[in-house]
């Protein structure tokens, strides 16, 4: 999953780091509950996008960015996602870090389209 | 890859963001400038840790923590740093987005151990 192209976060944005490390357990309930999470997230004011890996060996980080600090911790409060998170270290995760940031400057590159048909 | 369990930033740390879409080439050869890279990373004046997750998309994300603006900038303009992102640019990576931020509060959770062995 990924913020789309093209879009970056302006200064004094807000990016929420979470970095865990999965057990092995309840993959489709994992995978359902982090549909709605991200469904849910994008549907809060503030919402500017959404970042997403998880390697086979476990270790996932999903940055997601808020327009200000206010909106970030509104959505840290919400109830649905306050409750997906006791589920969470209940079953899924063994480990995780939270780390709030600030953006301070930000871009981005593309590959050209390769010319590669004739006119 | 993961900064070791425990360690967080500190406020005021500098944390950048790496979002990558990787192209199908060259897989060998970017694994081996992956590793090369953060060893290189972790002998800077500054480097706090490193986390590094793709998924099978080919999105990754690798989050490097730095104590400060002018370590993170040094080890942006590092010219075995430089070369190695020409490299990227030529090969590795579709798109990419760096998205540089200042920690402002971070927090960790681990599963205590299971008391599942008898004394």
């Amino acid at each position: 999953m990924s913020m789309a192209p093209g879009d970056l976060p302006p200064k004094d944005a807000v990016a929420v780091i979470f970095v865990s490390q999965r057990t092995e357990a309840d993959e489709a309930g994992y995978e359902r509950a982090g549909a709605a999470m991200a469904a849910l997230a994008a549907r809060q004011p503030g919402y500017l996008g959404m970042d997403s890996a998880r390697g086979a060996d476990g270790l996932g980080i999903t940055v997601s960015y808020w327009a200000d600090e206010a909106s970030a911790r509104a959505w840290r409060a919400h109830a649905e996602h306050a409750a997906t998170r006791d589920v969470g270290r209940a079953r899924w995760y063994d480990s995780y870090r939270m780390i709030a940031t600030r953006v301070t400057r930000a871009y981005d590159w593309h590959r050209a389209a390769a010319p590669d048909t004739p006119d």
